[in-house]
């Protein structure tokens, strides 16, 4: 191929109302669709360290359910070791479960949208209870 | 450097036989040589909610051996508060799986192929006991 | 944008003194300066099995502490069920340490530098007791 490739790169605000996985692949793709991507690669970061990202199944909510509830209990609120307090019982938990989960993905764009599987959505992971703004990052290169 | 850079995608198919790790370094490196990649880096993304990604020793087969042990330990089947289980007991254990491991992993390509470690091997995570064909986008971006 | 975009990669050495957190995000910045990299991709990779890379607050030592105890916790040396112990106690525990957390990580580049948040630290996770020499591969695209 002899066209150029080309880098974008957009931010997304993401409001929060407590723990839980909000879906947002949408709103990515609708930025792919606005900057006229084709090919190419998203990257999509999260700039926290209380939230992540994830891919998951979008049909059954219980398996959303069931994944927070998993997450809720390997890392506790109030676990009797934990030194970092301060800033609550659900910041530590939250840190945790950001680690455990990832806070970059990158996704393969194809046909003007992101190449995910059928049962594939795209989640931030919000791990604590007081609502938030999230900002995450979306980069496109490709053509 | 005046020389432009380029994207290139392709699929491939993994075929699982049960639960496990199936490594695949070579295919991709494979790929890499067909379309005579030199540097940059290789995306490879999962496009599966109950099969995941994972870079792990390629040496002692006891060290996969005891990586699946522990993610069977770690989120058993037929966990009694799993509310989501119509698709059977091994569904609900493979999308937490999924998520405590990779579903994009990026990696560096220099010298014609995957800039991996000595020890490092790319693995397909199976997490479910029945044979599925698993797909697998690469994408790859440099020169 | 007609500008033409581009690769850059170069590896990056942490010397590790037993196990816990290392800083590096200034050491990726720098490079970015010296390459003139103004927008894109930063791809950082780690060649090991039994050392890994997460993104975690920088502000309170406690919350790397904690982190450090629950991964401890979750896979323990001398876990009676482990097959590979001939690499010592601390061998199989890093592999699955490594596991959870990250090999690699896309960080959007912007104004010159990693778009992280302002609590955002990249840190090379050393799960080995005996000090090492880690290697990491950095990739940039973009302008």
């Amino acid at each position: 191929m002899t066209e150029t490739p080309r880098h974008a790169q957009t931010t997304l605000t993401i409001e929060t109302r407590g723990t839980g996985l909000y879906p947002f692949s949408g709103s990515v793709d609708r930025w792919l669709r606005e900057i006229g991507a084709r090919m190419g690669v998203a990257t999509i970061f999260c700039r926290h360290t209380s939230a992540s990202l994830t891919i998951q199944e979008n049909a059954d909510p219980a398996v959303l359910h069931d994944l927070s509830e998993f997450f809720d209990r390997i890392a506790p609120e109030n676990t009797p070791w934990f030194r970092h307090m301060q800033e609550g019982p659900d910041d530590m938990p939250a840190h945790i479960r950001s680690a455990l989960t990832d806070v970059s993905l990158t996704v393969p764009v194809s046909g003007g949208g992101l190449a995910l599987g059928t049962w594939q959505e795209i989640y931030l992971f919000e791990h604590r209870r007081i609502p938030h703004a999230r900002v995450v990052v979306l980069h496109f290169a490709g053509y």
